[in-house]
């Protein structure tokens, strides 16, 4: 691509913003300036997935993220304390391992990972017939006599169709959430889930399984999205093929570990909170970049712009890195109670959670008033590329503040990527775009100084 | 992240657009369906930029990319073949080397390239002392008194505060296509350009020179940015810094070469004709993959998915794979000019040459009519998520068009990341992602298939 000199200057004249006179211009452009020229959340991003990493609840890398987050925030919040919670301690043990052991083509190795939560299969592992489903509906109508004693493997594939991913893991999510339970119920003695990936790679995505009440708890393991398509296509021509696989994960007593928070105290409102966050666990099976080291650093960053462009908030703003969003959501459900044990008002929290991708805008599930306050900044965001304020919806961690009347909104970015790397070993450092993270971390510094400015009432 | 199951749920059905009743919008569905599930893109493109790679003109790749992109769309296209061009023919020759050699610190290798099209030091080098700046106005200042002899160092980075990172390569671009001819014109006898990159990195950026007539053509290497930043530093307590670099690069004869052309025939206005195109020469350095083997085979697989989807246009619509674009535009300039001779009827040309990343919307160079009606489909898009058409812009490729009153566009995706891999060693294959580009191709295709049914009267 080379283009012509002078047309390109021109562009870059009229690049300049028209909207750029009004006071909450000029503060939002220079909260992107100086986070795209001066900005520390992509060296942020690189300590705590490169030094610390993997960081699963209980984990010695949940605790180095701690310490780290309120070290860091020490940095540029008035202050920074460590909220307690008890997390879920599931821990993988050592690798899995999973074969086809009957095809004519003989023993085939499987890429697979045990689900979060699941139990293990210990070393004796877990050997049956495969029953390939696409749905709960199938496996009710195979009932008990077919199911009983063999592995069923959830094989529906995320809708390609959906332009927004999100809505693709929304079709398929149920089927690693519910489906060991569900296979259960029928007297199933393990599950393959088809990882939930919407590309064919090798590698599988984990994530938690939710065991249901009084159903036994059989083991269940994520396969890769390449190898789904095999085993599917090997059990057409091979019914009776046998898979073995075992798994030595394991879920230890609760642990301790905090919510880590920064605050810089409102001048003339300190009573009316606005929180952005996003959660600090992450699997164990990579750096926990886009999810959600990406998230974390972005909100700790707009504590730091406040800082570096000398804004005074005239509410109190904090910074919330949650604990155990991935298998448990006990950080979002504790900050919430202990909110309304010391009947905090918060007026609006932000999470980011989706990646560290272009923003494009900002869910919410908000009331008519704050939602029209919301869109009515619009204009403002437009000269970012931030254009799409109308799904609702907002973050895991910040669902339990809503009881209590907050406006909740969630960081929209781009979602193509997303899925590459969700709960996989490719979730690292190197998938993050520098650019991308600073203009989302801007994006939400002048969404929280939009609130600060003009509230929500 | 986790959601929700039942919210999620929820979410993937009320993301089904409310659009999908009128012919237009159930068309264009179909589109974004077919390349989403069954898209040849992503396989095509891997067969351009692995197995051929790096199509500088006149090169051997450049041949082979000519080959099989005439073979490819044979599998599609009504009729194929091939317009001769005659093409610069530039090569690096063997390994650039630079170095400071003077410098308290001993010496220093540099990471540089040659620019393209630059003339070479040949095995002797050049070595001289490094002046500064950061625009024409301060060379011209210095004068040829502080230049004569002397090697310049053009090191004004873009502007990480324009959004669009096409209006920071416009606002730095000029040191590199003209900084050369600017620096000789004050007997400079070489020219360093800071390589036109948002991050701080190893590589060096290729990309064209363009030589001034009647001025003495010195020879021009771009450095890394990183290396910039220290050469830079070294600078401001070493004014007396010798650098040398050697560069082997050379302009052969013009040589033969083509752009390549596949047509589906209109079946109700035949004469009238809508071009879609990348080009298909690339920097010698890597695989061309972004810069623009995106560009090429979302371009073919318009057409192919005409075929795919069972649609026969009423126009004649061409994909033009254009040869040149990097070093000399003759693929562009001759298709415009047989366009001409042979009085043909092009309604609308579109051009992607921005990479191959989330769509964002299209730029167009059109008279009031057009761009109002092409504006009109904007719900269309707007589920797609595009929603940017106010840029003014096409391609290079497409521009010699213009005068002959053709509408032109440019496929506008997301640009963060594009100058990352611009004209470097990193431009490879596996920077693209598979969603990112089939949801291009389909924008594309559904911008022709829009322009075929409604026309632009």
């Amino acid at each position: 691509m080379i283009k012509d000199t002078v047309r390109l200057l021109l562009f870059a004249c009229i690049a300049t913003p028209a909207f750029a006179q009004s006071p909450d211009a000029s503060a939002i452009r220079q909260i992107f300036d100086t986070e795209l020229t001066q900005g520390k959340s992509y060296a942020a991003l690189e300590y705590l997935t490169t030094r610390i990493g993997a960081r699963l609840s209980g984990s010695p890398g949940a605790a180095a993220g701690v310490e780290w987050s309120r070290h860091e925030m020490e940095n540029f919040a008035d202050s920074v304390w460590l909220q307690p919670v008890m997390v879920p301690h599931w821990i993988r043990g050592q690798q899995e391992q999973a074969r086809i052991v009957n095809s004519k083509k003989g023993t085939i190795e499987m890429n697979v990972c045990a689900l979060g939560m699941s139990v293990g299969t210990g070393p004796e592992g877990v050997t049956g017939q495969v029953i390939e489903v696409k749905s709960f509906d199938e496996l009710k109508q195979l009932g008990e006599k077919r199911i009983k004693g063999k592995i069923v493997f959830f094989n529906r594939p995320m809708d390609l169709k959906q332009i927004n991913t999100f809505a693709a893991y929304g079709g398929a999510v149920e089927q690693r959430a519910l489906g060991p339970s569900e296979a259960a119920k029928y007297g199933a003695v393990g599950v393959i889930v088809r990882s939930m990936g919407m590309n064919q790679e090798d590698y599988p995505h984990t994530g938690s399984l939710r065991y249901a009440l009084n159903i036994p708890k059989i083991p269940a393991i994520a396969i890769s999205t390449r190898h789904a398509e095999l085993l599917s296509k090997l059990l057409q021509t091979e019914k009776d093929l046998q898979f073995y696989f075992e798994t030595h994960c394991e879920t230890l007593p609760d642990a301790p570990s905090f919510n880590v928070i920064g605050e810089i105290k409102g001048s003339q409102y300190p009573n009316e909170i606005i929180v952005v966050g996003g959660h600090l666990d992450s699997w164990d099976l990579a750096q926990g970049a886009h999810d959600d080291g990406t998230g974390c650093v972005q909100s700790m960053e707009v504590l730091r712009l406040m800082k570096m462009i000398g804004y005074k908030p005239k509410r109190t703003i904090r910074a919330v890195m949650f604990m155990n969003e991935e298998n448990g959501l006990r950080g979002g459900l504790e900050y919430a109670r202990q909110a309304a044990l010391k009947q905090e008002k918060h007026i609006a929290a932000i999470e980011s959670d989706d990646g560290g991708f272009t923003p494009r805008g900002f869910t919410m599930n908000a009331q008519e008033g704050p939602k029209a306050r919301i869109k009515s900044w619009k204009p403002l965001f437009a000269p970012y590329g931030l254009t799409d304020f109308e799904e609702e919806g907002a973050g895991a961690d910040i669902g339990p503040l809503e009881p209590q009347g907050v406006t909740t909104l969630g960081f929209l970015p781009d979602s193509q990527r997303y899925f590459d790397y969700h709960h996989t070993r490719e979730d690292t450092f190197d998938k993050v775009s520098k650019r991308e993270l600073e203009l989302g971390a801007a994006s939400m510094a002048a969404l929280v100084y939009l609130l600060d400015q003009h509230g929500l009432n």
